[in-house]
């Protein structure tokens, strides 16, 4: 298996109410990386439209889609034609009443090499997600391609260090996170600043703490809440790191910005035995880790 | 108890071959601190003298101390009278044969509030503390004080969020990292700067993960190793954080510096509710964390 990948991300603006219309958009900026030899493209979660969670909504479940659909055909035959691994996250029909958050993978040969069901969901105000998604059921496990084993965990799930943990044991490559992450206007720019910096901080420290490259793409653009002036200004900044959290493409708060990096395996190990954190974790005290709270 | 601390963190070096000079020095930057109203001073990992662990030697037993000791009556007596909260580690002789790397806290009335034993024990070229520390066996505790539940950990443990996980779930209200890291001299500028910044991102990570505080203390000096003109640079940049991971006060790489911050515990429940991350933990799905690896 090759040791050295062309790895990239897609951050662009989502927000047009014709799917197809952002699909295109991000089909255009697949094939710019597919050009520039990119073995993976990273697209940010729930792509194909408005970030729909700002309010509770039934007909919105209207959008869901059973996995394989007609997007899923046509993400598969573009993973065939390039030769390139995509990462895409649906909004997934798993039955009447019980729908995902599902990031699925797509191998180079065009086939679906594996499914993650996000597993944490958050639920704040804007961010009404545990009204549309049914938390994961196939755990933290990697998801087997050509290329290496892809530890794809989706937006709230880059807090947890858990579930970073978990698709390192489990033998991940790389640590991938798509995601939809944005400011409230009402905040101050101090507190902007400071959420900003702490969700790359987190994700980083998952990098370091894992001797792994991390992955995290973003969408841009300001999307109104239904009937209000509210909404949530998604702040971009996707970026790829190196296996000591060192960045490798960053990129702003407010422009379509395709992120291109080599990422070396071999730089994994290499990592991991100047820091061989996983030799020494002290399994025999960490059961509490399964409790919600120590009182 | 108290919402609003003042918090300090002494870096100094500590490589002085008489103990009393180094904790001469360290009593004087307590004084100092005291007098700006300190309610909490964190000293650095082993202050009392050179990082020992550059060689593996069985005469630096002599060197260990059984609890309470001299050290430890000087620094009660200290914190009583400065009505002070120390952070303090030493080299503890349990038994014949049997030694830790151990915190203790004294508490404001100089009574020991409590001690921690350091749990994830590292061992590499330099660095063999496999040979001089038996593993910690008190667990992941916070030590109970008059300002507050302190989750001491201490240098290696602050690689292993699951230590910083397990501290917060038993209602820790601050991370407290005494530590002795740094630089080989024969690494290169790059890979010294992506060391030191994993070191301060993974650390800040823990602040953002469990919405706490974080205290880290390092040592500052260059220390050879014995017959050899090889060393360890020890790198400083101690540091205080917010519960976002925000950076309140930060050192530099050489120099003595005294760091003072106010940090609020109301804060921390502030942050938790804006990120309600403990809400949502998979515990589920986490028993795998136990493992080595999922093999």
């Amino acid at each position: 298996m090759q040791k050295k990948l062309i790895v990239s991300a897609v951050q662009q603006p989502c927000g047009d109410d014709n799917p197809h219309v952002n699909l295109d958009f991000s089909i255009a900026k697949i094939r710019e990386v597919a050009a520039k030899n990119a073995d993976l493209v990273v697209l940010s979660e729930l792509h194909l439209g408005k970030y729909f969670c700002q309010t509770e909504d039934h007909t919105v479940f209207d959008l869901a889609q059973p996995i394989p659909c007609e997007t899923t055909d046509i993400l598969s035959e573009l993973a065939k034609e390039l030769s390139i691994v995509i990462v895409s996250t649906l909004f997934e029909r798993r039955a009447a009443g019980l729908y995902h958050n599902t990031a699925v993978v797509f191998d180079k040969d065009g086939s679906i090499a594996g499914k993650y069901r996000k597993m944490h969901i958050p639920d704040d105000p804007a961010f009404y997600e545990k009204y549309y998604f049914t938390p994961g059921d196939l755990g933290f496990t990697p998801i087997e391609t050509s290329i290496g084993k892809l530890g794809v965990l989706i937006c709230w799930d880059q807090w947890y260090p858990e579930a970073a943990r978990l698709m390192a044991l489990a033998g991940a490559d790389i640590l991938i996170y798509p995601t939809a992450i944005g400011w409230d206007k009402n905040d101050t720019k101090e507190e902007q600043a400071r959420q900003l910096d702490a969700w790359i901080t987190v994700q980083r420290g998952h990098a370091v703490a894992n001797g792994l490259p991390v992955i995290s793409c973003n969408r841009i653009g300001f999307e109104t809440a239904p009937n209000s002036e509210n909404g949530i200004d998604f702040w971009g900044n996707s970026f790829i790191t190196g296996a000591q959290g060192e960045f490798l493409a960053h990129a702003n708060s407010t422009d379509t910005q395709v992120l291109i990096a080599e990422i070396d395996k071999k730089q994994n190990e290499t990592v991991r035995r100047i820091w061989p954190f996983l030799r020494d974790r002290r399994v025999d005290a960490f059961s509490d880790l399964t409790k919600r709270f120590i009182d």
